[in-house]
């Protein structure tokens, strides 16, 4: 038992993989707060899609006006999706590429980009920037995980 | 060749590893099982979305008719685009949290609550029960995913 | 630091996590792909949904008529939904499975057919292909993906 958990707990004490966990984690929190934007939006904009959720706006007619979309709600949502569409790959590609030893400093380099590219996507989401500003931090990002795509299959290649 | 071997299969001993192998085989099952639900409603409400999902019913106007929405199969969609946003956080923040070295006790209670209330979440949602019986479920594995989170980033933090 | 990097990369180093993390790669490439076939459309259609996306054709009620949508976007978004769905169990039950030490031959077996699969019913999908192509091609790579489960269930069930 002993040196089961010693040995589970080293992977966690490699450098890359610690780096890996810790951008992982801040950008999934990250993905996982557009829940609550759209909740925020939801609730203040009175614009819902169940109608479970204006019972308490009362019966009939005069809840069922608040069973509608509402333009920020939806851009909420559409941010949500990217993040669930770019998100995913990262986390996926990146734990392949964190165990194929790469630099810690090349390595930092790929996640710390991926991470402020996907903070600034948000921000160019929803407040919203003019383009190519949600644009080309969309396409960073997306190059950051092409990136690691390539590294990953030039080390593991076993078709 | 044999000691790799051996290795890799050492992660799948260990006991925290093999509850999280466990529940998150379970969660993403949870989740596939929503595709079945949203195409028993498509077929029964006669509701589809491709062209080509409705040639078995003839041609033209007879068919077309079959191109729209139905309240049960967009409330299983929403049901299933709901368990991708939690799931997917859980299944890579779990992983990380799974491999930081916390005690088993503590791992089994998170991956229990967690997929406790992904399940009453999927029930609330289908039934559907009143509010805040689904907010409740959602709140309740959203946040034990933040719990999760922060252990990841107590331990691994390499900015 | 020597002994750990040197463990790190033995994961890599195991010939049924190499053939998961090249399947893995390609099968999330594939599906970021569908960001490209969706942004291909939106601008070959000009049917775009963010108000900001559309400012370069002008202002006004010029660019207004361009905030719309198209077949052909929402089927390549559908199919990207659809990736989504199927290809996140897959990445997180095939590391399970991946780690819990099947056969090479049995593990590329898996992969191999579901990696096939999902490039069919992007096919099936986009072109499209008249029924049941895309419904078998769903169906086999969510059966190979139940496979696995149950290989992971039985390997580490621990509840």
């Amino acid at each position: 038992r002993r040196r089961e958990m010693a040995k589970s707990t080293q992977l966690i004490d490699n450098e890359v993989f610690r780096a890996y966990a810790t951008y992982t984690a801040i950008v999934l929190i990250k993905m996982m707060l557009m829940s609550l934007v759209t909740a925020y939006f939801r609730i203040t904009r009175k614009a819902f899609v169940n109608p479970e959720d204006t019972a308490s706006f009362g019966k009939g007619e005069s809840a069922k006006k608040y069973l509608r979309t509402d333009p920020d709600v939806e851009r909420a949502r559409r941010g949500h999706l990217n993040d669930l569409e770019n998100i995913v790959p990262f986390v996926g590609i990146g734990l392949l590429y964190a165990l194929s030893g790469p630099e810690l400093s090349t390595a930092l380099l790929h996640f710390r980009i991926f991470t402020g590219a996907r903070i600034l996507h948000t921000f160019a989401y929803l407040i919203p920037l003019p383009q190519p500003g949600r644009g080309l931090s969309w396409a960073v990002g997306y190059s950051v995980t092409f990136s690691m795509a390539y590294k990953v299959l030039k080390t593991a290649w076993l078709l």
